[in-house]
């Protein structure tokens, strides 16, 4: 009950700081641009609205961290919303990098605008990202704001290091799992350990709680990656609202594929020779079974989130927030759709 | 003299903050990413070396302010590579934008390695630019770190915006010299501006004085470009080493041009029926100076670059940096190639 209330307290203020955000650009002459952002934020054109705007679940990590490490999270709505403008901004080149023309149902933004202006709008965002973190200024000391926009900076640069390291897998037949973990530790990890640490400075909470809320948010990240590329392959796909057999046809490198891959055998094989029909899925994905890659992908979403939720409790979590964070982690990492 | 002596300085110290920066990303695993940097710095790869550097205009700018404003320039070395690198990330997303295939004679990054990687690489440089300034924190109070991050933070938001302004023209044929000036102080003067401020920033001037070398920075950028528009297409060929005709078969929305589309004659009515072939280029610069465009551009150069020149003096700008930085300002604002 406490992250039902605590959501319904935090998203609207979470919306008003990412508003007072993109206003930057709301100026003359940039009525397009900024049409650009807030059409992607989910606020405009059409099909805007709770489904276009995504959970949030970024920022709710940095005010749930804040507010269970016993801060004011109001202290860490700059935080809050400087990591879900990175967020967009690199869904926003995602998009254009894998050749994405929708995006939770609507046309992505280089569909519609062209990858020139699409390219130029990410970049916004993640200038806009920084420019609303500064105002941790008047929240806390200077060293912690300086500290703050150092581990979203340092969040940044690994980001791009994983989306290095997932775009230059494409074509490569010699993966394994090996190769795995440096990329989710980038694409996913590496910004929800920057949410919960964020959280956890915005408190004013010593360096080692900083630490433990910093390695809380790290293995969430794989933790919740393991289990998504489980279910990307085994999930019921009536459950998840979407084909079960997507990751293979997508060509996504995830867990399994990867698994499947180091072991150089008929799936190794059949996955080099090119994109994947619907009608092979099923075979293809008893065939990674049987190779013992669904196995491993469980074993290590399991063994990940075990991981994830004791370091939570390390953190000396407290409070509504606290039992609230514990929820949002549970359902994240717990779920079966 | 004394800019000569400097540059002999402070270029090598430039290179080797750039470096140090740089080799963040040096890692195992990643040493393509690093290579597909170094290779745009111009440090390696084909063609690599002085030529393929570029001129570093942009921290030695933040290096002299820094020095003539009575600091010492070593401090504002973070500031000085954080510019180079927000330059070089505008100009990797740039090339993708205009499809150009080369710069400074070498093959560009998504010509090179794809249009994806070079979109992430871009965003490396973008995150290394603020990690890279943040050192300013161990040569500065953690106020004027902060005050550093956030006139950076400005400078890349204003360029985004510049940036959506030039894609937004094209095509479009209602366009006036009033279009000019938004679009520049975005794309070329908002980083010039942020150089010389932080120059300014560094030398811990007082803010009266940090205001006259941010208004001398914004100052020089206009100038120089319509400097710049006005060589690129009245400028002698043999002295430029480039087609002077170049800037109206690009389609460059250069001051000029836009002074002769606000005219709505001859000039702007082939403008708009596309590609303008070589054997075109000579009737329509004669056109547009019958139109009074280089005129008209003459004098706005020369109006800036005055301008410029006394906001120049106003910062009271002292020494053989002081020197320095003067002849810089008149080689980049009075050259004729």
């Amino acid at each position: 009950m406490s992250l039902k209330r605590l959501m319904e307290e935090y998203l609207p203020a979470i919306e008003d700081e990412l508003h007072q955000t993109i206003a930057q650009v709301d100026r003359p002459g940039l009525e397009m641009m900024h049409f650009m952002l807030a059409y992607h934020m989910g606020w405009e054109g059409e099909g805007a609205g709770a489904e276009a705007r995504g959970k949030r679940i970024r920022p709710l990590l940095v005010l749930l961290s804040s507010a269970s490490a016993g801060g004011d999270w109001r202290a860490a709505l700059p935080a809050a919303s400087g990591v879900e403008l990175v967020h967009n901004f690199s869904l926003v080149h995602d998009d254009i990098q894998d050749q994405s023309p929708l995006r939770r149902g609507r046309q992505t933004l280089w569909t519609r605008w062209g990858v020139a202006q699409a390219i130029n709008a990410g970049d916004a965002l993640f200038a806009l990202a920084f420019i609303a973190l500064q105002r941790m200024e008047g929240t806390v000391s200077p060293q912690a704001a300086l500290k703050a926009a150092q581990i979203l900076q340092e969040a940044c640069l690994t980001l791009t290091n994983g989306q290095y390291l997932d775009l230059s897998y494409e074509g490569r037949s010699d993966l394994t799992i090996e190769d795995y973990w440096p990329m989710v530790s980038g694409k996913t990890a590496a910004l929800l350990s920057a949410c919960t640490e964020l959280g956890a400075l915005a408190a004013q909470a010593k360096s080692d709680v900083c630490a433990a809320y910093q390695r809380f948010g790290h293995l969430l990240g794989l933790a919740f990656q393991a289990q998504d590329d489980l279910l990307g392959i085994w999930g019921d796909a009536n459950l998840t609202g979407k084909s079960a057999e997507s990751d293979l046809i997508s060509g996504k490198k995830s867990l399994p594929v990867l698994f499947g891959l180091g072991q150089g055998g008929a799936f190794a094989r059949r996955w080099l020779e090119g994109a994947i029909r619907p009608e092979e899925v099923p075979g293809l994905a008893e065939q990674l079974e049987a190779n013992g890659a669904r196995a491993y992908t469980q074993e290590s979403a399991m063994e990940l989130t075990a991981q994830a939720l004791e370091a939570l409790k390390d953190t000396g979590l407290q409070g509504e927030a606290g039992e609230a964070l514990f929820s949002l982690a549970r359902q994240l990492l717990q779920r079966e759709t």
